[in-house]
């Protein structure tokens, strides 16, 4: 996909999310809420954004915040170059926020400009980092069908039902029982439909979406089984565990860049095809620059690892391009950056083509970008 | 409590538990059942098998794992030293792998020795390793008084039936049900009437213990609110939770040892009182002993950090005991232990009492240990 177009939307619907994130947190037994919690120097919510914002048919991002936290979420949206988000002021409880994002597209006071009705609406929580394409299309192709759609997954412990005298009940019969997770979508004009209709104890005490567009639209969500990592992070150890996730997840990326030239490119392949088996490449065969906006969302991907193939002789001011872009994006701050230089020399001459000079200039060259956290290694390819 | 003394059960009953561990960790998507992952180089069923094993008034420990996996269970008991635990060969599902353990107090053929039958039997997951003592009496009073206790947690999401169709029948109101998760306790009789009388379908299909009791003796079991620790490690995740988890409580702890001497048993007394807002404190004030089955529990509990109060001029004959100990216990092969020397000084002499002969003994005595991966440092007070 080329930079900045935007891809179609599965089943060729408009598509809005809205993400609630007004929670207090209680759980998670510290002050702050566990959407603002930093997971690699990170909040949470922003990972659970830049789930949304890098599928491309996905038209505007609602996230819903507690009136104290809307300056700290715009800060987060300024900080990590969240596009197509509008920040929205929620209600006390989550259904009632949920209501707030869903109005922007409907009612003119919520928003100084009345935003395109989507046909579906994702809903999503902003305590669930690790959502991928693939489950939130399912969703949106399931909405579009049946009005309704919601990730599922098998309950882990057996539920029971307790008696008045805090004794057992009755025990479910734990395969006849999914619990309830995001991402859900519907057709926008039911829940909306739905959230106007249903009764105040519905907005206080409710918290499934699904329920309002079965209870007052009479729709049966199309249940869509998600995988593992749609889990909600709501106590302490929900957050250790996302912070292993990322740590891993970033050791295990690396982003490929050559430039245009044919030779070049076909390494730019042939480089990330050898490594996928082991690890998560992103290949770009563009050539560096500021206004890639590609490149740009790589890093503020919190990519770690950089492979810059080039047969220039010593390619140190697009190598400086993009050690000033890493800097800029403060990765650098939280982790050390590998920046792998590989000098692709395709001419006929057998003797090296990098000559002492050249290599005195890369070495003061690594030995300054050191200083910034950044590592900077050479590599000579001859390629006949 | 004095080392190797059986303190009393809640309410004097007597107290045996099994602990289930013949799951195949299908969901963990590794080739290790779960619960022989190594968290921090230690199982997690040993950390299981230590939580139930600290507990003086627990009797007998039943570890119940498939065929295969006989023999390392062995192997961990041994290592880590592991006292009262019988292993007991499993069952296909988690039920027959029970009643299985079960058994070894009421059938002659499932043990070479028949072990006492317990009034109330604890069970407990082998993938659940945090459990406390506080909520495991809770269980064994209760089960005494009802018949059944379990421990409950909350529902994190909602529960919803599905349809022949997939798509949402009905959701569960959240705030009736709740989770059943582990430590559960019975009378002996009653939960081993009901795995006498259950169907073959109950043992090949039932995961609930509770619902045994409910079903075959009418005992409708006592619910008890438990802590959110009381997790069972079911995917990635949450071992990578656990090892945090396990890692954070190693920094919070530390042995404070002292001579039996009065002037010092009052430092020793002191010191952790002082220590003890900020970290877990073991104290104890006998002198160092290899037959001390209490010195030897707290380093098989992977404590790292240590303090030896003593007035000795230069205990390093005691100090080389302690250090034996810690070797053998190959605790310092993960982390470096830390070893903290206070020499008390109580002469009346002003200047210190410590030569530069002891200093260079010391120093070359810690110079040793850190080869071994223990750190010592000295610490030299007057105390007047």
């Amino acid at each position: 996909m080329e930079p900045g177009s935007r891809g179609a939307a599965p089943g060729g619907v408009s598509v809005s999310a809205v993400l609630p994130a007004g929670g207090s947190g209680e759980r998670l037994g510290g002050a702050t809420p566990k959407q603002f919690c930093a997971v690699q120097g990170r909040p949470l919510v922003s990972y659970a954004v830049r789930a949304m914002e890098r599928i491309s048919w996905i038209s505007d991002i609602i996230v819903v915040v507690s009136p104290e936290n809307i300056e700290t979420m715009k800060t987060i949206i300024e900080k990590y170059g969240h596009k197509r988000v509008t920040v929205v002021e929620g209600g006390i409880t989550r259904h009632r926020s949920i209501f707030n994002g869903l109005k922007v597209f409907a009612e003119n006071e919520f928003s100084s400009h009345l935003l395109q009705k989507p046909e579906v609406v994702i809903i999503h929580d902003a305590v669930r980092p690790f959502v991928e394409e693939d489950i939130i299309s399912k969703v949106v192709m399931a909405a579009k069908e049946y009005g309704a759609a919601g990730a599922i997954r098998p309950l882990v412990s057996t539920v029971i039902a307790s008696a008045a005298d805090g004794c057992l009940d009755h025990s479910l019969e734990r395969a006849r029982y999914r619990a309830s997770e995001m991402p859900q979508a519907f057709l926008f004009d039911i829940i909306y439909e739905a959230y106007q209709q249903c009764t105040d104890y519905d907005l206080d005490y409710g918290t499934e979406c699904l329920h309002l567009a079965l209870k007052y639209c009479k729709t049966n969500a199309k249940l869509v089984e998600g995988t593992a990592d749609l889990w909600k992070v709501t106590y302490k150890r929900d957050l250790y565990a996302a912070e292993s996730i990322i740590k891993d997840n970033l050791s295990q990326q690396v982003c490929v860049i050559t430039d245009v030239k044919e030779t070049l490119a076909q390494v730019g392949f042939l480089l990330p095809e050898s490594l996928k088996s082991q690890i998560k490449v992103e290949a770009i065969s563009v050539s560096l620059s500021k206004n890639d906006s590609r490149l740009q969302n790589i890093i503020s991907g919190q990519c770690y690892n950089f492979v810059y193939v080039n047969e220039k002789r010593c390619a140190l001011q697009e190598t400086q391009e993009l050690v000033d872009m890493l800097e800029k994006s403060n990765i650098p701050l939280l982790c050390p950056v590998v920046l792998i230089l590989v000098h692709l020399d395709i001419s006929e001459n057998n003797s090296f083509s990098i000559g002492m000079e050249d290599l005195t200039t890369i070495k003061k060259f690594a030995r300054e970008t050191k200083k910034k956290n950044i590592l900077v290694y050479g590599l000579l390819i001859q390629y006949k």
